[in-house]
């Protein structure tokens, strides 16, 4: 199938948008998908292609200082990747919106989806929208407070006063964790890929999330794969297990 | 500006074909881009994603046993990294000859480039096709035969015998070496990237090469770019660097 792909804006961000050929603006079953930290959409783009040779629509924007949107201070961005993904989190609405205002989306038929930080993106915005329909959560995380301690911490904490800091800027992000939210990742179906060797983002962490789900009874639309001897990439089958589970269930 | 994309078949092999809209039919300029082992051409489409964004027609073929040609048993595929490297750069005259054939080349501007397996084919092909204008190399290595003795060496080698199965899977490999090429690889733009922590492809294979042509005064028309931290993967630094010598040299 030929499929074709732009850059675009959608509610001010820069985005990549793919979709078979000549769907431009017709109404179509649509993934808005996340790209990783230091990474961009255009390097994750092959997600884009995928999905869309599977017939859907793809939207993937920027993140926050990443892209069109990088500030020009990689130092300071390593700092800030909690603060990103908030951004994510927080801009997720009007992209939904602008999705929905131009009528791209058929029916309802909106997922999301992300590898990395993008997929921890996807998991939180899977526990406060219920108006989307399915999540892929590809070498991810749900549990941001307790991550934040070894994965790109925002700041050192050796004072009281650090300590301050660290929770300020960890608090907005309780409300979209998984911990809190558990029956809202249970009620649609949802994803979880990991390389086990994963040496960026633990494969424990979506270990525990499976766990987490089992030990509710509440996995009944989860799906889950580990691919063994599997360090922070995406594979072939990752690839396709993502274009699968959303041919199923979108 | 929006591209195109869609599977089609090129001397029997299914590739990945991308160009800008419009343009399936009208000769461009050409890059061949060749994907990793155990990957797939889906999973490193963004490069046809980006360089077709840049202008240029992009035809990504499946490597010998990937993708649609995959015969199914990954072990044995471990074991035959060689010999796929091998089939790689065998096949590139009939893909070549293929898009001559279809009047898809502009005048005569056909480049190579790759990343990892996919890069030591793109350094094989230049060091025998002088027909190739330029050349990206992304974390790979043209000393093939003193690599495979520990990048997925074929076989283990502790008898006579195994040495003589090993050196006669080796010896069709010893006319694609840059070793040997040496002037082959300075006479047309050479990009070498490779990150520093590569933990797949040592980066010393692409120090040494751009070493040895330094050392015999040939490095006149080399770019090299190495990436402090990274591991074995395609940072957006490695993609607008090959998209920067490609708008620059083809």
């Amino acid at each position: 199938m030929m499929i074709e792909l732009q850059t675009e804006h959608f509610a001010g961000i820069e985005a990549l948008h793919a979709f078979p050929a000549g769907k431009h603006a017709q109404p179509l079953p649509c993934v808005v998908f996340y790209h990783g930290f230091t990474s961009s959409k255009l390097v994750y783009s092959y997600f884009a292609v995928a999905l869309a040779q599977a017939g859907f629509r793809v939207v993937m924007p920027d993140a926050p200082d990443h892209g069109a949107r990088f500030q020009g201070d990689e130092r300071l961005r390593l700092r800030r990747f909690w603060q990103i993904l908030q951004g994510n989190l927080e801009e997720f609405s009007a992209l939904r919106d602008a999705l929905a205002h131009h009528e791209l989306i058929d029916a309802g038929r909106l997922a999301v989806g992300g590898a990395s930080m993008g997929a921890m993106t996807a998991l939180g915005i899977m526990a406060r929208h219920p108006e989307v329909r399915c999540v892929a959560s590809l070498m991810g995380s749900g549990y941001f407070t307790s991550l934040a301690r070894t994965l790109f911490p925002p700041l050192g904490v050796t004072t009281p006063e650090q300590q301050r800091e660290f929770d300020a800027i960890l608090a907005p992000l309780a409300q979209w964790e998984v911990s809190s939210q558990l029956a809202r990742l249970a009620d649609r179906p949802l994803l979880l890929w990991h390389g086990e060797e994963d040496d960026v983002v633990p494969a424990a962490e979506s270990f525990r999330l499976q766990q987490a789900l089992q030990d509710a009874g509440l996995d009944g639309q989860l799906t889950w794969q580990w691919e063994a001897g599997v360090r922070h990439r995406i594979t072939p089958q990752a690839l396709s297990a993502t274009t699968d589970f959303f041919r199923r269930y979108l």
